[in-house]
């Protein structure tokens, strides 16, 4: 499908927008953006790499497509392009540009219950069926959208989008600019029991969750709350959907969490983790400044900073390389032993 | 328990009613179904395969359980029984006859929301509490529970079970005959960020999903809206809980995706796919029509058709089995390849 | 932060309410509780154990902290302390004694929707837009916080906690002191399907789920409903973030599972099973009283009582550890095999 609003734009205007320059005919206009692939005659479109160069090249012409962002190194095309060194920051700006926006025409959906004892931004919007409890705080430029479900003394802060089904629960705190996919939970309580005579005695917990700003947090995604403190995400951590982070958990600014990651009580990352898909650690571990845990690692013990790590448990990935390509050879090495052991026999 | 509802059938009606035969007197009437183990005087059962066949068997008669639903081969029972070659599609056809059938009194509940721009169809139902977002179309026979959200322009085909806490985001659209379990979430954004200066700069997520008809997604599945296209899900596949599928991602037809599993960006599978529990991919894979990932394989290259894999990297289930054998001798290996080193120095 | 309500209380007092001794001044009064490295003049804090003893002792006193809660075995402190055999009883009576109470004013909320064929005890709450189905009961002292579903037939039995957003389908049973958290799902459809012809012929699922006393579960967990019996999950188990529990299943009493952990279809676990985070079992399997599942094992086989098992296939640890360990001299020992077949070639 195409993206596209009614608006239209020059490459040149775009290309203000971007920080892009234009290649060809920089009066060029486009109504709509779309894939490569599905492009049609007289949209823009998007090329990242040179792979399948010469066969991409041909299809802009082919299709009789626009005009394509594309990336400042790449090789002449047959038809105008706006370069930039990053071209993704040109795909952005042009689904910005082309993007339907909704116009929500309340303030507070007559439908959503809104606590006399809560504050509410005059230009917030709280949406049909959701709930703000006694004492939350909503800040300036907010949505919360439909069944959402802001707890007692919460706040968000301003310009932040709450998804449909969202829950923040009783004293968390999110900051502004952020955004939270549905039915995500942040501040359900963390696992924590103490044994006493075969029982599980649950330990309160009565601290909270603190989002800082420009986090994005995926759907489904779950973080507890601390025992005592907060547990922590710092400034401009984005993550995946479902996702476990348990309480007193520490993450640094601006961290990376893909899919399915699932983060032990009390361990502490630093800035500018990566952990991706299906990666976790265990309680209490530290993980230093800009290392990454590739797809599946588990971290067992603490990571110095700039680590690349993967397996379980993690180890430098160079490593974890060399025992899985050895372990491929290990049924035949298991015959070659038996070969030698069989030839020191018949010496004897 | 027993699964009944008030109703009665003769062994000859359900017999027809599932295309089995019976064997024994075909006049027997049953008025519930319950689990071998459990079953009471003068009730129906299943009975799958001929493991500890002799013990259920006179189980059957001591427990003068009415009669057994059970496969074509298996050898002559003391009780009258259904036959069927595959007897699951008569336990369906009993399970449907006895089940209880809710009745729902009202159209679109008093406390729900519907926007004015909505299409409901008038035999749909909107549960208590629900949101049907500006423009959202729901189809004849369709049931959104209490709670479920539909954004705007969203839309549901026909005979479609939308359960409690279900979001189905702005501009999605899910097929006829499908059936979306508890707090599952359709249209969160992708996970798309660009790098610049370190910072993570948002991909706008302006495409939407397509649910095709005759799928079932599990409780807590997470589907992400595409960048600018659609994520698809092929007709007739059916997922498990907690599933996480990216933004891009093609399903293919009838596909069986069980519980866990997560599905990286862009990746396509063909049709008849089936990744068990904890298994998953890396983005832009594609895994052939009619191939099996099992549990906790994770697919790292293209797959072919009906290839039988695991392990992770994912190979061909007999190379990891060897594999996996193979280790659990690896200790023992060690200690031979020692005894080897010490002869052969002995020797010198 | 500091947990505090306003209410002080002296060490004699507290150690009273906690079974604890006071060692120093036990007229000492405190009026909030805090962690070690946060808690400030005249504050209660808390100690576990001996780890960097000599320096947490000096910072106590530095701090001018009021008093510890510490273990009946550490040495003398420099401030007063409470000391308990299991020092965690006496941070969970503090943490108790100093939580703020929410105190709810409504019985249901005019926004909530209960059914008028369902049973609501005069003592319990209903949140705002919660709802209660035709013909569920809640017991009394049980709390339904908002946008919470019971549905048709359902019932919740005495003080019990439900958070927002949690999913209680029709005619599952959700015992007494039991505690659910946010967007968890309890009778889900169990994945089920019968295969003719090409198609996946759903099996209807038309048992339930029973969740005996005591019981607590995390966020965002899916329990599917059994097939025709009940998947029951026994009591005084506690089940952390993000846990799918498939139809069928049976746990028993006590059992404690970790985030992210998957039960396959009519899987057994006994007593006091323990399985870490990440780790799942196969379908039908058993897992015997007082069995521990190491983080990410997945059992594929019955596991007799008090195992102690991890990796897949799961296995006892010290095997485990054993190839573990192996496997990192794995690429060294391909290399030593090498060498041996040439010194052996050379002597030819």
């Amino acid at each position: 499908m195409s993206i596209s609003n009614g608006k239209k734009i020059s490459l040149k205007e775009l290309a203000a927008l971007c920080g892009g320059r234009v290649i060809g005919d920089e009066n060029v206009t486009v109504s709509s953006i779309a894939s490569l692939d599905v492009a049609k005659e007289g949209e823009l479109t998007f090329l990242t790499g040179n792979k399948n160069f010469a066969e991409h090249s041909a299809h802009l012409k082919e299709a009789k497509i626009a005009a394509v962002i594309t990336a400042e190194n790449l090789p002449e095309l047959p038809i105008p392009s706006i370069r930039l060194k990053n071209p993704h920051l040109g795909l952005i700006a042009a689904l910005n540009y082309f993007r339907k926006e909704l116009k929500i025409s309340y303030h507070i959906h007559p439908t959503a219950f809104v606590s006399n004892t809560a504050s509410v931004a005059p230009d917030a919007i709280i949406g049909p069926n959701a709930v703000v409890e006694d004492g939350a705080t909503i800040g300036a430029g907010s949505h919360i959208e439909g069944l959402a479900y802001i707890g007692r003394y919460a706040s968000v802060g301003k310009n932040t989008h709450i998804y449909p089904g969202v829950r923040i629960l009783d004293y968390c705190v999110v900051g502004s600019n952020c955004i939270i996919h549905s039915n995500t939970v942040i501040g359900s309580d963390g696992y924590g029991f103490a044994q006493d005579q075969g029982q599980h005695i649950k330990v309160p917990q009565v601290g909270n969750v603190v989002i800082e700003d420009n986090v994005e947090l995926g759907a489904c995604v779950t973080v507890d709350r601390s025992t005592m403190e907060s547990t922590v995400i710092g400034e401009g951590t984005k993550t995946d959907n479902q996702i476990h982070i348990a309480h007193n958990v520490q993450i640094g600014k601006k961290c990376l969490l893909v899919a399915q990651v699932g983060i032990s009580g009390g361990a502490k990352l630093g800035d500018y983790v990566i952990m991706a898909g299906k990666t976790g650690c265990i309680g209490h571990v530290k993980i230093g400044d800009g290392s990454t845990i590739l797809a599946c690692g588990i971290v067992t013990n603490n990571v110095p900073e700039k680590s690349y790590v993967s397996g379980y448990p993690a180890k430098p990935h160079q490593e974890e390389l060399r025992i899985k390509g050895a372990m491929r050879k290990l049924p035949d090495l298991i015959k070659r032993v038996r070969d030698l052991e069989n030839k020191l026999n018949e010496q004897k």
